[in-house]
């Protein structure tokens, strides 16, 4: 048997695995990211990590070690100045792991790690165009063309969230207005709400909250999910005439609300599509459990193979 | 010398040319498409004045056949149900021609080979990720993603005109509304001019004309252009979050007009683009001649080879 490390970088905790063959997360363990600012005992902790597993499925090498990271570039191999780690600057990840150990890594970024590991383990498997939307604190996406994750120029290809959905619409993070974000993301879900209520935007107001109000019958939950639908179907029947895919993924927390989100958002999608498309790209959840896409998506990073 | 026939299927007239290795176009003939509603007697023309081209530079023989159609599928070889073509049906073009040659026949959309003309023959040469826009009578793309052209899993991927940039704007040829082809292509733009100045469209009045009205400093034509340029600013940002291009390339006859449009045009770009992207992508004019790209990109095609 063959293992892959996948290890999956977020602000706040740091989660890794060592994936089968099959797709199966063998073992896995975490630790906290936020308690580092230095790359180098960091590291030392991953790959403390990283033998413990490989000991403990019996492993005495692995294919490599893939990363899914915020601001992660697959070409350089490095983190740049990603605003929510606390370990600072640019990170060179592959150059510190092969201090440990000799192995490839490949490292991208969250989304498009999501998105090949729908590829590689989950509903895309042998699809050639795909796209991957995640909905989350922001919204995500990873591009497959020709079966191969779309990185373009610079590393940074497929932000479709920042597409800009509405020209001079709500404000958006990235500094700019309108962007698909700010509409589909948790906390654009939650405005919208807060929005058709009538009430001040409040922390104690989540797009869970607003799911389960929609699954009561709650009419200001399903208007909001409605145009939540609207918006996104919208962004991904545009995305359609980019590079003609035959599915469109979605997943997050947000997207697990259901039929309120999937019905208009089916129907928005259908009704946005230019013709040309009719019928040739279903919108489809992913197929692989929300709490192992990450560390699945970083472990088929490997199979793709690194650009150095 | 090596030699390749590059095709450009018009409504009205069709164009060919036998390129040579150097992409200069050493003799080219036309004839007219619309006087023909049957695909082999269409065909029959074609050959024939193949076999003139060739003789006319002295080739034994081609390294293949390319043609940009309306309605042109890469991976069927076909021009399906063109409404533009007097010749109606889905028409297999390299069945057609096996008849009379056995050569590679690649077929693609006229914005596809007019993007990998760009690549072969002109300013695009050696990048792996771009896009064209075409202005025209309809507004065209073509994108190349890792150096390849992007057709998607039905063939029609690039479809960047028929893009939705204002939900519920101005009523499109294809049915649905706010299409970026609306605003930005010859009729758009005269559409934009005819409000700006409060009176009917009517058809005295053309893009080349507002052009010429814009360069003498006629206001309400430089408004038209500020618009535009706003307008596709936007979709070009918007394009590049997709595949994050290292240049998008422009062309058709109202680029023509200069800096009355590339002025806003690459000012709104940087507005707004997303600053990842900062300083990673240029918005350039094509580098090949405009009665010449059509046949210098059919040609290119063939360097791509068929899928079939």
């Amino acid at each position: 048997m063959t293992y892959t490390i996948g290890v999956d970088i977020g602000g706040t905790n740091t989660d890794l695995g060592i994936v089968d063959e099959n797709g199966r997360i063998a073992a896995r363990r975490h630790y906290p990211t936020n308690a580092y600012t230095e790359l180098a005992p960091y590291i030392a902790t991953m790959m403390q990590m990283v033998e413990e597993l490989m000991q403990e499925v019996g492993a005495s090498s692995v294919a490599g070690i893939g990363i899914g990271a915020p601001n992660g570039n697959y070409y350089t191999g490095c983190v740049d100045n990603a605003p929510n780690l606390t370990i600072k600057g640019v990170l060179d990840f592959g150059k510190e792991i092969h201090k440990y150990r000799d192995v490839p890594v490949v490292l991208s970024n969250d989304a498009n790690a999501a998105a090949y590991g729908e590829y590689v383990y989950g509903g895309a498997k042998g699809m050639q165009h795909f796209i991957m939307f995640t909905l989350g604190t922001g919204v995500g996406s990873g591009i497959v063309v020709d079966g191969k994750l779309v990185h373009g120029s610079t590393g940074g290809a497929g932000e479709l969230g920042h597409n800009i959905l509405v020209p001079h619409g709500r404000k958006c993070s990235c500094g700019r207005e309108g962007c698909l974000e700010t509409y589909t993301s948790a906390r654009g879900i939650v405005q919208t709400y807060c929005e058709l209520k009538g009430v001040p935007v409040t922390a104690d107001v989540t797009s869970k909250m607003i799911g389960e109000l929609a699954h009561q019958g709650d009419p200001v939950a399903l208007k909001t999910w409605e145009t939540v639908g609207d918006q996104l179907g919208l962004a991904m029947a545009n995305s359609v005439t980019f590079s003609a895919p035959e599915a469109i993924f979605l997943m997050g927390g947000p997207a697990q609300v259901g039929d309120p989100l999937l019905k208009p958002l089916r129907a928005a999608f259908e009704k946005y599509l230019l013709n040309i498309y009719a019928g040739s790209c279903q919108i489809r959840m992913s197929e692989l459990r929300a709490n192992e896409v990450a560390i699945l998506g970083a472990a088929a990073l490997v199979k793709m193979g690194s650009s150095r």
